[in-house]
């Protein structure tokens, strides 16, 4: 087979924007003190309490955004404690048990659904199963939700409100895995950082740029800032501290500056709307959900999946639906070229039926 | 309300067999080692071996049912692990997290169905599932199964060497939590210790002898001895070795001689088995399952189990089945007298309509 | 060799008192509810209230004394935490890490001395040392004694205090690893139960009846009720809870009645000050410490322990100190007889030096 | 005051090395699978295994020295296991509990002497104090040393070696924190990698790079590819899988290139040379120890302190010899400039007594 291998399964395959990548050499020169003693650090809360319209939150700049997510849930998870969470989750399907490991033997308690997406009856319906028996069982303390959600689709806020209320009522947490959620806010438009976030009742968020321009970087962002005492005290205790952290905190700057992170997303998710448009064309393809970030997730055969590997393409094989079927997800990223997403369509015409009638 | 209260609701209301009673002076009376070196507990393990004839077995005696349980899943699910358990479990619904603190962040995976016992259909799509991703995934590392199960009810010996047979496949070690494993083997008559576990490939076993005779005396057994090396140099960190282990052992030592332990368990059978039949003829209650060891959940509605409340009847409130409905459970052991029970529907027959025509 | 062997190297080799006894069959016939919902557990916070003088602490029975002690320290000592303690306590040299795994890492920070007691100028310096660099290292969240301490000397009121300024100054807690708690307090007379703890700083105790005629009977006091909350969160998660409670508490409750506890002390102390006054007499042996307790501490050399081995006499081997000269321990109890220790003297007339002219 | 502050006190100021700054922009350009499965892992793989000499290694590629050794200690310390370890050493003093957190609760059990590197005959009489008394203990499982001392001093082969044999007569395993290793090892001349580490039974080496020319990148070499085996399982439970691992590899590509780690370490050893020669010209100044790497350790007083502050010369406060003195750390880099130090002596000579005859 001659033709150059795609590479179309996940976002952590993209480079550093330029304008992130020239701040290594921007830091590297500004001698300055280790550990988070230095001005980028302080300059990079200082632009998320902008952003996020609030003065009194608190960050921790992280490398990884499963610690990032750990960290955030060991905050109130620890002792006696559980949380709930979606079964297809990240936190839940993707991190080695680092949640539990990080709470010192917390719990997750899933629940399952087609939509992908925690709704506040499911949770209650969760809640009256699980509350029940009294003090024997892992206490709840907290929710965690996914924006985007695991399988690229949005919570609407009002999904989120309702998801709030909740916890309000139940004096739960609530937490959100961002390492999708700038593709979330570009794809919502006339809502805000606050407002997707601590307006309607997220006490922290773990938000993640290195899927979307950085090299590492991700921000545990806490607007309850008594959740941040506890984490602060286990950054080192996890071995997350690292000595050169301006490093992290000059990319986050670069990220947020001039609305950069937000085009960086908007500019992955129309790529995957392109993409999406144009896959959902073949008669061999059943699009699984609305395209709601830079995600698409396929149902197809495993015939069909033979024969895209020999086109040399890669998705990401994401789930066996059936002994015949399965789920593969393409992400694009703000790097990927039109003419990258044209060479994909291209293969899959010489191979599968197109329907350019299609109307999505 | 002139009655007496009669709680019915669980077998850890029960107190001391005479038998069992009697060892506490007998051995407060030998001056011996502490820790496990005295001939009690020596002799423990040569009646467990004889009784699961099995010589190169190993043994730790507990105090404690949900350490006995933690500490053996421990012997396997340490480091990125996880296991597949009932959703209904013990380990997973009431030991408070301790399987995931003992395993430093282990994982349970839960199965749910309303047979409330897992079978291979179950644990094969459940795996297809879980195994597709690769290795972000906590890994399987084995199976618990709970034998009788949590909704009283008994693994046939087939259904166990279906499990096994997928833990054979998949290298997967096959824990039972056996703390009504006295019932459950009474209730089988002709199968023998050995052929309910070690012969149909249990890799190691949680005993229980706390709920039928003893004050508290637990014992794991592992068949597979590498797993008790992991386990052993576990039980001193988690504080669950007694200085006076004698009287553990000692206990477990009456409990077996002259098969007490199923003479106890026979007679808490038969208990449930009267309970049960009397139960059954009240046209307000709903036996959910077959009364196979020494308990008896029913299904009301919530008007009934005020009621029931009312007449100083006190069983164990078990789960919300729907807004009007509930499950409550009745427990036997072998201390119950039988009038006793003829004292419950004697009060019950005053409240609720009784049809002695009613064949169970 | 036809001596009948002697054990007399610890105090978990005894027995339990008759009045302790006597409760198994007594609470085996009360039918009540499990898990400590019972009266002999509300009676014997009650009890303890009164006996300590104090309305408003909280009590957690436990049947080890390492966990007992792992638990105490954990309410304190979670996340980035350490304490400061004795290198020769129980805490850091026989729990096998069980402190380390209850807290999830926490550190034991050790003061090694020849008193076997901390004292203010010792933990100062400590202090001094560990203090300095700030924030990476393990913040120190309190410190531990050991009451009697681990050489079986007593510390003064005076002593306990000044430690106990210390704690309040740095905003430390204090605890105290009370296991034989009881021999102190009658070895000081004129001091209450409450000026020995909460009067003077201490914010938890481990109390231990087990190696003072009870079976398996710890409980930890907290005068400071705020530690008792996180610590009552981990009690089932570490496996700790014990179904059938009523029969630990109503062990400490015969324990506490009429004094037995004390009695039983000072029948253990006597005999130790009757055994010791009789060791310190042979030139073959150096007696370590002041015996303010049940325990002595000899130094003698190799051959001698070799010889007292072959009379049949098993004391604890405690320590090697040199390459010729060990330290070992003698401990008697409550139930040791004075004719057992006549036994051992004259046995060691037959091979040692005796010169009853010596006046200890 | 007018005169710019210097930074001096440790070598995490530093930047990045241009050779490795360059790699950012290349490893972006190109496309490749995340996790580490990329050719910049494959290849970081292969020049170890050359410049080691080993090929059957496993390498871990890190971006935190912390959590670097914590890992590598894990390996080995789970489950009632303890090492030995320096009372100065980084991992007891700087890492807030992380060994003890990664490992679920392992113990380091310290040794203080005042050369700051362990030797066998303090390590001997640890040995000889701690196994006397038997299973309660933490068995110990290994030893941690740090190359360079965490006092700038260098252990020569021949010590490393009598600590070497020690590990293989008790079968305990060696661990080197190289946090400096590269400053060691031209510090040593004729010593090559290999001959440094498994030649003389290094079982595994904490490679860091950070501190000598990287932004943020470690390694873990196990030379005993048993450890990798468990170290490997806990790498995502403990968040520091980073998706594009790519980014550490490649930093390490390039530092090992054409020997640049070395050149960089001999320009920062030599900037020490010069600098504590000049140092020890002042008499208010008493310098600790011979300067074998980077590091130049001063005992002052603290008048003399405050003057050193005045002059806006910030070197790293260590620790406090007593109520007058403290000890006090200066660090060069790569990066260090001789005009730098030339600066720092000649601010120092407006204030302090100059001898320009004094021979090191």
């Amino acid at each position: 087979m001659d033709k150059t291998k795609i590479l179309i399964g996940t976002d952590t395959i993209s480079g550093i924007a330029p304008q992130i990548l020239k701040v290594f050499s921007q830091v590297s020169d500004e001698k300055t003190l280790p550990y988070g003693n230095d001005i980028f650090t302080t300059k990079c809360k200082n632009i998320i309490s902008n952003i996020f319209e609030k003065q009194d939150l608190e960050i921790i700049p992280m490398m990884s955004g499963t610690a990032s997510n750990s960290l955030a849930l060991s905050s109130f998870l620890r002792s006696y404690g559980s949380i709930l969470c979606h079964s297809e989750s990240h936190i839940n399907k993707d991190e080695g048990g680092a949640p539990e490991f990080f709470s010192g033997g917390g719990k997750l308690r899933t629940i399952s659904n087609i939509s992908g997406r925690l709704n506040s009856r499911d949770i209650t319906e969760k809640l009256n199963e699980l509350n029940f028996k009294g003090k024997q069982h892992s206490k709840i303390s907290g929710i965690s939700v996914t924006q985007l959600a695991e399988n690229g689709t949005l919570y609407s806020q009002k999904e989120i409100m309702e998801i709030s209320n909740i916890c309000r009522e139940n004096n739960f947490y609530l937490h959100m895995d961002g390492a999708r959620f700038s593709n979330a806010l570009v794809s919502q438009q006339s809502v805000s950082p606050a407002e997707a976030t601590w307006k309607i009742g997220i006490d922290c968020l773990s938000l993640g740029a290195t899927k979307n321009g950085a090299m590492a970087a991700e921000v545990i962002i806490f607007f309850n800032k008594n959740l941040a005492t506890e984490a602060k005290k286990m950054i080192k205790q996890t071995g997350h501290v690292i000595p050169k952290t301006r490093f992290i905190t000059a990319q986050l700057n670069a990220w947020f500056e001039d609305g950069l992170w937000l085009k960086l997303a908007q500019k992955a998710n129309e790529n995957a709307k392109y993409l999406s448009g144009e896959l959902s064309k073949f008669e061999d393809f059943t699009l699984l959900y609305p395209t709601q970030g830079n995600e698409v997730f396929l149902k197809i055969n495993k015939e069909t999946y033979k024969k895209i590997l020999e086109l040399n393409i890669i998705p990401n094989l994401w789930r066996e639906i059936s002994d015949d079927e399965i789920e593969v997800r393409f992400v694009t990223s703000f790097e990927t070229k039109l003419n990258l997403i044209d060479e994909i369509i291209n293969r899959f015409k010489t191979c599968f039926s197109y329907n350019s009638e299609t109307i999505v």
